[in-house]
């Protein structure tokens, strides 16, 4: 059967997440209720690069699905965008080989983390970046940042509940840009673990506060243990920007 | 009773407009509903620079009222945000002669509206700027602008049921910003009449898609008739962005 690789855009305020769960709106279910109606009620089943948990927003996610209907690639997105909520757009839909997968030909990701610091409130940034109303050092932030480069065993910086056996991971770049008050901290790498980023994210912040220094790193990362690094930061601020493949 | 102005700041999306209504969720409401709470019980009105619609946002829309609290103006701000919902912002509270008063000294308006001039969706915008998926030519935009520049009467450019009798309007400046995808149309004027920015901005689309040409805005604005000008442009591309006093 035809399989088609899809780039889609989401506001993740208005979902319980991307994977299905009973009684929940994710975006998975949302994606395949469209899709199976497409069909004529034959349920589709849509493969994603990765899960992302509830309020975190994606600019670029990564699905694929199998479709026997003769559509040409270049109409299936606005087919699809005619049905689907306004939170939630197809960017882009290509043919692919039957042997693509999104979730297991993924050579990379880049995350963004977008923190506004101000002590002013904002109504328009409120679900899209994650408000910090006090002094940061940019600079012992960077510091730190590079004690994650490279392949490292990141225990101690996922959620203690992640199932996944292997916990190396190697992260390719972090890069700061403050522009106005915004500041976005953009990471990428090989792959990341249950709520990596915005672990890393929590414990930079604890570094630009100066609760801890940048040399805590390695140590932290060398003892494998998920209570000594910081803070989990919310939702909100993360976006999944874009999936690399081959 | 001391007097106090405030700037706030609003995302439209949530209001049924600036103004109270029965049973709709006002931008005045929230408002008064707060400062009666802070009073205990004890009704207090807020008088704004003017009405925005349903829908319409706000950078800065400014408003006063009284309080006989002994609140000094620099606590007000934080006062009101830990009460107020987050669709809502006060930037800034300042004390003010009893004398004055956030519409009858207002000297001037900005307001802005915003396009997306794309035809992929976003779900980020989607509130935020009014998605126009079709060319414009903005050189014969800017042309048209001119000749709302300077003082005219403004009927043919306000909605019907405009109560006002004056129809004269000063307009000082018509500025397009495009960046990126993001076409932003600033209007700087005395003041505007109802649905008068959005009248305007429906008639600028039709000459730049070329529906219409510059050189038929003399003569709608000459004929006083309100059917002989655009579409009255959606309101989630609006923003009210400031209020000017002496």
């Amino acid at each position: 059967m035809p399989r088609y690789k899809s780039i889609i855009s989401y506001d993740g305020s208005g979902f319980s997440g991307y994977q299905v769960q009973p009684n929940k709106r994710t975006v998975q279910s949302v994606l395949e209720a469209v899709l199976t109606k497409m069909h004529k009620g034959e349920p589709v089943r849509v493969s994603a690069s990765g899960r992302t948990d509830a309020g975190v927003h994606a600019k670029g996610q990564v699905i694929h699905f199998d479709s026997p209907l003769h559509i040409p690639a270049d109409k299936w997105e606005r087919a699809l965008n005619s049905m689907l909520p306004e939170d939630l757009s197809v960017l882009s839909v290509d043919s692919v080989p039957e042997s693509f997968h999104a979730r297991f030909d993924a050579k990379g990701k880049e995350y963004r983390y977008i923190l506004r610091l101000s002590q002013k409130r904002d109504p328009f940034q409120r679900k899209f970046a994650y408000q910090y109303p006090y002094p940061l050092n940019l600079k012992s932030m960077e510091q730190a940042s590079k004690f994650f480069l490279g392949t490292h065993d990141f225990t101690s910086f996922c959620a203690a509940k992640t199932e996944v056996e292997d916990k190396v991971r190697r992260i390719d770049s972090i890069d700061f840009t403050l522009k106005d008050d915004l500041l976005t901290i953009r990471f990428k790498g090989n792959g990341f673990l249950y709520n990596m980023v915005r672990i890393l994210v929590g414990t930079l912040l604890e570094v630009g506060s100066g609760e801890r220094s940048p040399e805590d790193i390695p140590i932290i990362l060398a003892h494998k243990d998920r209570r000594l690094s910081g803070k989990t930061a919310p939702p909100h601020g993360l976006y999944l920007w874009q999936v690399f493949y081959e």
